[in-house]
């Protein structure tokens, strides 16, 4: 699967210092142990969006819809969502739409991120993609498939519709203006804040309470810190493995409130 | 008022083939006859608006948010949206979150139509306007936008949820992917959607019936048709204005349905 996040584990956190750090879009070392839980949600979340999107007239709008909702590198702030709604007790269906919403905003953000402007304002991409349409499609694409991803949920019925309100709140926060603010310790990651939210998220739909719902959020806003910083380049290598390492303990911390059971697989998102 | 879309009247349709057409952007001509009625509308509406949001740290976010917000003309879209709902009997203040989100989705889309992207893929603006900021920013900013209009909504307590899904679908839906798609007569219109919407949502939160919301929404369809049309340049101005003639026709013939005192105001829209 071309650019899956794949759970962090241990093996990310002692990365020597000599090897290069990845970029928030590539691929981190593979591991195997638990692939499979985190690679069926990947293959379900896939499955809806395609329902979602098929390449119909007029193709000029949905065959780029369709190319740059794929094109981005899948998030696991969408698996976030699954994950924490199987570890509340929930039903995966009942997080999936939300799930696919949250995959959305994230290729929203991914393609105008890549987006070319050229009045020198913009830093350049560190990661260089193909652009297979022009600034002014992707432009155009990214402002579609963003609200279509409130649509999708707006639409969803499994839930109640309080239920889904509260999810469309916690998905604008995270993409909107707050999600725009520099989270504490400066790291800004390329997608915003999109983890503690697919966690909340996913623990709403679960039937989770209001306590299971802030410490997934919490679990999720560390494992995008942890994310963050690891695709950052340092200076200090040492440091900030001492700092991925304290962010990891502070993660599971908020996961000892839980059946450990049930948030075994969850955990292994941060390497354990 | 800068910018105001002000409501068409007969004066629009007969405007003789030699004046220019007016951009989208720009001011049609200025008629006084039930003005104040779509301007305390414009009026609550900015009011609603500016307490939603204020400028606050981190200043780097909130102020292009706040000017980007009020810097594109005001558009007839979400005063639709309030003149629908009273126009089915509701109260002003079961509309105002959503034209405001309306507003801002026509905020997005202006910001995004004025974005400098070159490439060359991009037609080069019709309407100059200033860029207080760099093309990152307002890209950024854009997007930050919308999905606030849609918190906005998410978050009101004033209708029953079941309400506001309906209004987000129908916002959704007129600047996704369908509301991109050129409608029937090619007439490409830079708000999008956004007229048939604003006069749906509004009847939906006034408590509307399903023929009142369809007939309103068509309605606003006219209108949006209509003013695509005028801000068009024409080789042959008699034939445009023969054709905006006949959708204004079709627009009031949506209106026949209601209680003529209910929508008298409604109607000087497409200017009776």
């Amino acid at each position: 699967m071309a650019g899956l996040h794949l759970p962090l584990c241990r093996t990310n956190l002692i990365r020597s210092s000599s090897s290069p750090a990845p970029s928030a879009y590539t691929r981190p070392p593979v591991v195997t142990r638990n692939l499979s839980y985190w690679d069926s949600i990947y293959s379900d979340i896939e499955t809806h969006l395609k329902k979602a999107i098929p390449i119909r007239d007029p193709v000029t709008v949905y065959e780029p819809m369709h190319y740059l909702t794929f094109a981005p590198p899948k998030t696991t702030a969408s698996a976030l969502c699954v994950a924490s709604c199987e570890a509340v007790g929930g039903n995966r269906e009942d997080a999936i739409v939300a799930a696919s919403a949250i995959h959305l905003m994230h290729a929203t953000i991914y393609t105008h991120d890549h987006l070319v402007v050229t009045d020198g304002s913009r830093p350049e991409s560190e990661t260089k993609i193909t652009h297979r349409f022009g600034s002014n499609v992707e432009l155009l694409t990214g402002d579609g498939i963003m609200p279509f991803g409130f649509e999708l949920l707006a639409r969803s019925t499994g839930s109640s519709s309080e239920k889904i309100l509260k999810v469309i709140v916690e998905i604008t926060r995270a993409v909107g203006a707050r999600g725009m603010v520099a989270g504490e310790d400066d790291v800004i990651h390329p997608d915003r804040q999109l983890h503690g939210c697919g966690a909340a998220c996913g623990a709403i739909l679960g039937g989770g309470s209001e306590e299971e719902i802030e410490r997934l959020k919490r679990f999720g806003v560390y494992v995008e810190k942890i994310q963050g910083l690891l695709s950052e380049k340092s200076k200090d290598e040492g440091a900030k493995m001492e700092l991925a390492e304290k962010w990891r303990a502070l993660a599971l911390k908020e996961l000892e409130y839980f059946d450990r059971k049930k948030v075994e697989q969850i955990s292994t998102i941060v390497g354990v």
